[in-house]
């Protein structure tokens, strides 16, 4: 199977790409153990009250987002691609399913290359078009992914 | 790897489901080779005048529908799911690449399960909503697919 062809246009997408001291396998886990994904997965003072992944392709991934006054904000995306320690792909184009999504927003494109004992960690979201990027990167996009990620780093150290 | 967990909803959904005089070798064939697919994908009077297909999930599926009056209708989307000579599913909610598309209507679902030297062929359209679902059926899904289906039989029936 070819690699997926992905490409990241600067103008439609925003990412962010570390050096991670984390392997992959790390990484994995705590990406895709619900235990640890309500963890980190929302910078803080928000928090993650629930999180469930079915990891297949079509199966769905779900998270509610709490904010700071309690209020609770579910989002589902579907998988698209799951390739375990390396590379993980999702979308809320679609529900569970593959049905067409009533909010389409992005496509994430999560992906792992082992270094040494490190990881280059890219996270990718893919937009529809140049004013989604634009609503997402005033979202706090590139703080909030880069928090999310200082907070895996320290939650998986603390082991 | 589990099965798709898609499910069809009569309230959002439409299919056809017909016994086929075919293996499903050929109806894979027909469907995924460009030069037979132009022959017989758009009900007639209507064309195909192109047909691009990259298989493999994430890869893109365009197709040039072709008025009766010559004006040309492209349509593209994405392969989600291959499973050679039994499953077929893409999306227009997603462009190649996975990208969140501009005008998401319709994931494809394509079954061919093999019955002696016969095939029951499934195609079902999955809709974000029962809006979506009553404008396809206004616009001639059922005759469509099935009259599509027809004109796929004569041509491998053909050889």
């Amino acid at each position: 199977m070819s690699a997926t062809p992905y490409q990241l246009d600067p103008t439609l997408d925003l990412g962010i790409e570390r050096l991670v001291d984390l392997t992959p396998e790390q990484l994995w886990a705590a990406w895709t153990t619900p235990a640890l994904l309500v963890q980190w997965f929302c910078p803080a003072p928000w928090t993650v009250s629930a999180a469930t992944l079915d990891l297949r392709p079509g199966g769905g991934f779900t998270t509610v987002m709490r904010s700071p006054e309690g209020q609770e904000h579910p989002h589902t995306g579907t998988f698209l691609e799951i390739v375990p320690n390396r590379r993980l792909v999702w979308t809320d184009a679609l529900l569970p399913g593959y049905r067409p999504g009533p909010t389409p927003f992005i496509t994430a494109v999560i992906t792992f290359e082992p270094r040494d004992n490190n990881t280059q960690y890219t996270a990718v979201a893919l937009h529809r078009d140049a004013a989604a990027r634009e609503q997402h990167e005033q979202m706090g996009f590139t703080k909030g992914w880069n928090t999310a990620l200082d907070q895996l780093i320290a939650l998986m150290k603390r082991g």
